[in-house]
């Protein structure tokens, strides 16, 4: 037969809202975990451009095949006026990247960064659990990191970002998640720390620094690095050389795509 | 690597309006007409629904990497509106069944039932030129195929349909677009007929009827049926017991997705 098998008239579409959107990774990464579950669904590339996105939101969430919407730049933000429900991550961190269809037709969003962060440390058998973090930027990636790792409850979290106010905030989110965490907000000081986070952009593309200042980490400590491109940041590059273990940003968004697919495939 | 090769950023998307959509076939056989021309792009069922249509469809078309919709039951009278220009099929017979991104922006329409007939015709050697023909049906996809036919110049072709009105407006239609056809309004009779076509309704899914009244047919008879369900309709069933060569509904409709993806591919 003269035909492809991954797509039909029964095929439910999941989009991803972006401008520009040929950078992203999600179709080919979600799709994969869809198929791997059996689901007959596929996620496509939708360019929305910046100046379009509040006329064009409405509609699309009206085609009735339609089952969810990850949103990247420039849209994160707006995204949020078209939820009609949160998630609980969405809920406490304020913010989504995600709405899914719930099955009564509202759609209600939810923020997968940060779970997707813990999926990562959690497929890899890594506890964050009691332990003592430094986490570098409280960006949109970042608060919601904080938040996913605060539900794992680990004593202390250090915070670090060069806006005040939103390190204030995001020690506050982090109280109310984990009472019994003892939160700081201070310049990065690896001293005492068990994992060590960044969610901040330095070390991205082409920039060659790290996000703090050490010449050297201990091997028994763990690196974890949000960025994607390149896989081997500065940061990484310089714990991997000291024998330290490392969770890639990759690792968080294959958590991040788990995550998603779990949430649009059962919404509550 | 866990992922999928058949959707990515890059991939441009095509689509399916239709309400319902999940009969439709076009995803997998133009999708897998796209690849075969090493395409990155992929046809989507877009369920709309009916109600929707006016105000979903002028959203749906600022989408930046869509290149192209195809219409169903219900909405190929009413897309004729969206295009800002028409293709030449289109222009003759005055309806649409797809849009396609002009690549200077503007959406041009045209209708492919009838090309997708004559190209059926083609891959099979079989000429339609100073053929004898009968044509029973002019409804959206009959008066396309009637156009269709006329730019292949058979010598006579007979028109029927319960619609006189329709009748003389398809036979105007046909002697505009092939001055030195014999054009004929009358009720089916096969005598003198070369080539027998059906694109009325009867003799789909479970309707037993013969769309004309014989008991049989000469041997030497070409006979369509634009009918794709059932593939053996009772007029095919009959013509291959009288020995006659079939040409299929789907044939028509693996020459539509031919002709439509020529189109969205290399639009004049």
């Amino acid at each position: 037969m003269d035909q492809v098998d991954f797509v039909n008239g029964k095929t439910r579409i999941l989009g991803i809202v972006g401008d520009p959107i040929e950078q992203v990774r999600s179709p080919e990464m979600i799709t994969w975990e869809m198929q791997q579950r059996g689901m007959n669904a596929i996620m496509v590339p939708l360019h929305v451009r910046a100046a379009d996105f509040d006329d064009v939101m409405p509609h699309l969430l009206r085609l009735q095949n339609l089952d969810g919407l990850v949103f990247t730049i420039p849209f994160k933000s707006k995204a949020l006026a078209y939820a009609q429900a949160l998630g609980p991550q969405a809920t406490q961190v304020g913010a989504i990247n995600a709405l899914a269809r719930h099955p009564q037709g509202h759609w209600v969003g939810e923020i997968f960064d940060g779970l997707g962060c813990v999926e990562g440390f959690r497929r890899r058998g890594l506890r964050l659990r009691d332990k003592r973090i430094l986490l570098m930027g409280l960006g949109g990636a970042g608060s919601a990191i904080a938040a996913a790792v605060a539900g794992e409850q680990p004593s202390f979290l250090q915070l670090f970002d060069l806006d005040a106010e939103r390190s204030e905030r995001v020690a506050a989110l982090v109280h109310r998640i984990s009472p019994a965490t003892q939160v700081a907000i201070a310049a990065p000081c690896i001293e005492g720390i068990d994992i060590l986070m960044n969610a901040s952009p330095v070390g991205m593309l082409e920039d060659a620094r790290l996000p703090l200042s050490v010449s050297s980490l201990p091997s028994e400590m763990l690196v974890f690095d949000a960025i994607v491109k390149p896989e081997q940041t500065p940061l990484l590059a310089l714990a991997e050389a000291c024998g330290c273990t490392v969770v890639r940003g990759r690792e968080m968004m294959r958590g991040q795509m788990a995550k998603l697919v779990d949430y649009f495939n059962r919404l509550p």
